[in-house]
């Protein structure tokens, strides 16, 4: 066992402190990760606060991960010490079911272990990102090509995946007009990916304030949703609306916006069900679907993607001393676009 | 004008009656249907009854009709004198707007015209097929193959392709598991035609007494959905579930039965927004989409496809009188498994 500095939550109404964990010892399979960055992701904040239900206590949240790999087991071939990594939501899955064997390990049907708050198929909890070593099976750790700094890549191990599978399985591309709703840490970096991916890109934000930003990130248009008029020009326009917002929404309003096999992807958890009208899905033959991240090849081929088309996402680097600011500023908002923890701070 | 016989709706509350009424004069591209018979769809009954507002008395209902042509305008080249023909839910679109070019005339943007209860862009108010004549544009009138009678292909005009459309759209077909919900006078042909089109069936009903019939008609597997054991069993299995039932379901659990992609497609507009928890969309990557009916081209497709496939309706034929115990029988789910009315006994 290794014991490394990380920052941990002991129950949701407490801040989270300074400690340290201890991580197994290398597998012949296994990959030791220095973690260089770890980005904070709104469902670190809901699993601290324990804001789904089911959190285990004591537990370091943290599933986007930077780094550089430190030692390898006897048998690991996909890496090689030195190597720029990452890890992402998951580390690890059955590798049989029907789903593992086509790449969504995120749907395997024995359940997927989850990077944080999970428990590994030999019975050990996991411990996320906001530490300083890692140690995950070579398959589920990703490569970071030279082309994006550790720093702006962390964010892109949840929120680009997350963003480019549903933009690459709604075949986002030339021709295409694709809606994002929100221009937060997901919103900003799908802006960025459904414009290299060469689809007419619109943002639904609540306001025009991030108005300049959205179109530096490479929208065409930008609108605000709390101007009804938006609704009104854009009836029956998008082929594919991602609603990166973890609120309840008006559903058939936003619907309304998708032509003839448009889709309108949730990508959020809510806290109440989701309510639509029929008639709105009956009307054009619309569809409301859901997408969980991705699978692990997906993700490598998002990473090559970014750094073909130079993608990363936009931070503000913090020390840990500040996690729990930057928590309620992501509550509020109040980030652009997403906070990365410097993990050199954590000890 | 030519006046004929016809049944009528005078008010929310009162019965069906015999009346006349007037079929405008032949224009150029018109064909004039003898009308053989007319099935009676819920939609009838909801419009009838004025269950979704918006009904303008009085009114003839009746979209699923089947007959001969009598007569035709002078530029008509589609249909001739004798021919064997059909109407379903539309008699007429704008034919300029993306939807009519792409043969989606449902979904037209300024507005389908319906057979009955519309207003054609010539401002004329639209009755439907309780009556002994029609007159339909020409482009509006299917071809019914001599592969089916005039009676069990009248309810193909709208069962037949609101179930056609999703099945094929949503790709049913050898090595697909599809499953319908309900056993009436949708289901009961989307399982011929699913079965028909090479798909594994299975049909989802709230009990098991119309199995025989189910699997007659081509069922695979056949489960009572008042059976909790169905939803245990059934789990992940689906590629595509088609939703015949108008009333709302409780849509997580069986959204729980799609596999990695799935589809369930909601047919008909139950009386209350659809409701659905996102998680279930987000696992397995779900979607909830809606279809109505299908366009001219494709309901041409989907005849010719029941005539190669000896696919009719079951139905039970009755006389004008017995129109309103119908609507009765309809709403108690009390016939197996489409009402068509014989229009020789309108007069």
């Amino acid at each position: 066992m290794t014991t490394v500095n990380a920052y941990i939550a002991t129950g949701a109404d407490e801040p989270l402190t300074a400690t340290t964990i201890d991580r197994r010892e290398l597998g012949p399979k296994d990959v030791r990760i220095d973690i260089a960055y770890a980005g904070i992701c709104h469902s670190d904040i809901h699993t601290a606060r324990d804001e789904w239900g089911g959190t285990t206590y004591p537990v370091v949240p943290g599933h986007e991960i930077a780094g550089t790999v430190a030692e390898v087991g006897s048998e690991v071939t996909l890496h090689k010490v030195g190597d720029r990594v990452g890890v992402g939501c998951f580390v690890d899955s059955c590798g049989k079911c029907g789903p593992c064997k086509n790449g969504d390990e995120q749907y395997c049907v024995k359940g997927v272990v989850q990077t944080y708050n999970s428990e590994t198929y030999e019975g050990e909890f996991t411990h996320g990102g906001y530490s300083q070593q890692i140690v995950v099976t070579e398959k589920f750790v990703l490569r970071i090509p030279d082309g994006i700094a550790l720093d702006v890549a962390a964010p892109l191990l949840c929120a680009g995946i997350t963003l480019y599978a549903p933009l690459t399985h709604w075949k986002a591309g030339p021709g295409k007009k694709v809606a994002i709703i929100g221009m937060g840490g997901l919103g900003h970096v799908g802006v960025k990916i459904a414009h290299a991916l060469g689809a007419e890109v619109t943002v639904l934000s609540q306001s025009l304030s991030k108005e300049d930003d959205g179109k530096r990130f490479g929208a065409d248009r930008y609108f605000a949703t709390k101007d009804d008029a938006t609704f009104d020009e854009l009836q029956n326009e998008f082929d594919l609306i991602v609603n990166t917002v973890s609120v309840n929404l008006d559903l058939d309003r936003f619907l309304s916006l998708l032509a003839v096999d448009g889709t309108l992807v949730e990508l959020g958890v809510p806290a109440n069900p989701l309510e639509a009208r029929a008639f709105s899905l009956l009307t054009n033959r619309r569809s409301l679907a859901g997408s969980m991240v991705g699978g692990i090849q997906l993700t490598q081929e998002m990473l090559d993607f970014c750094a073909e088309h130079e993608i990363g996402a936009e931070i503000e680097t913090i020390d840990a001393a500040q996690i729990n600011e930057a928590y309620d500023r992501v509550v509020d908002s109040d980030v652009r676009y997403r906070f990365v923890i410097d993990t050199a701070t954590l000890g």
